[in-house]
């Protein structure tokens, strides 16, 4: 597959989907013209437009990446990829090249430096717009300018991190929309 | 089974486990010594204290109980109570006694003034800590006090909001521990 037919655009007024159901997400930085990447499991959907918070501190190699240069790629990888997901977060790109490690393809974004990770279910170009919380809590608001949805991934079900070194995998969708009464106008 | 059997101490600094994977949660408080409730799926977990954040704005009734009080309960449903959680988020705590309606326990707190929901998977009394970031992002930092479990509860998967409507039930667990080389001492 060409890599531009791994990622298509997606409505950046839905990608907030990609977030709100508290997957483990990879953040895509650049830091002096070389893309890294790193695993995140804290983090909050915030808004419609889509806002996310992500919590990163400065004992994470990229944590610097972001603060300088306010703008990173957040991925959503699929189940294919816990195993390798897990142990980019078990290492550091201070050290190694992480896609070349873990065969991930970085694809060009269209508004930020940083680069789209192609076997990832989702992508998120996003600009950090607040660090209020960064100095206490580590957590950097982000804003997404641009989203993108991979047409054929190897596994579409994302997976969460309990904290103790545990993963669940998306299991059954239930569709409820008939009751959400009150919500129609955002589902 | 007693109210006393339905929730049992918990580790409060293992805590943060309630909340990592995103669950959709339930936010207990007290309004004018009535008991409330509302469904929250924008959240956060921001530390091992625990630290949590939370997003809801003054469209919501609780908010007002939230802000005013500075407490809340952070209940975590399991799968059992996916229709009732959603109805939940449906309908308006003004308008009627939601742990009524729905036939769920309020059980007494001991640091907090809000009740524990006596059928959710865990509790988590909380005090808020922080709103720098409540006016512009309704968002809302907690910090844990106390910590619950619900020795048997019906159904002990959790389940997450995609925010179209659909929602994820919990599936398969990997037990990934013996990856997680950099963070021993976390898990």
């Amino acid at each position: 597959m060409s890599q531009k037919q791994m990622q298509v655009t997606f409505p950046l007024n839905r990608a907030f989907t990609f977030v709100e159901s508290g997957p483990v997400l990879l953040i895509s930085t650049i830091d002096h013209g070389k893309s890294n990447m790193m695993t995140v499991s804290c983090h909050a959907s915030m808004g419609f437009e889509p806002t996310l918070g992500i919590c990163l501190g400065p004992w994470n190699y990229s944590y610097h990446a972001l603060r300088e240069s306010g703008e990173c790629v957040v991925g959503i990888p699929g189940a294919d990829l816990l195993e390798k997901v897990v142990d980019i977060g078990n290492c550091s790109g201070e050290d190694e090249d992480k896609f070349a490690r873990f065969g991930l393809t970085a694809l060009p974004a269209h508004d930020v430096a940083a680069s789209l990770i192609g076997e990832c279910v989702y992508n998120l170009e996003c600009r950090v717009i607040n660090r209020a919380l960064e100095p206490e809590f580590n957590f950097f608001v982000l804003r997404g300018v641009r989203a993108w949805k991979n047409p054929s991934p190897k596994d579409g079900r994302t997976f969460h991190a309990v904290g103790d070194g545990t993963f669940i995998i998306d299991g059954e969708v239930v569709n409820l929309r008939h009751r959400m009464t009150k919500w129609q106008d955002c589902i």
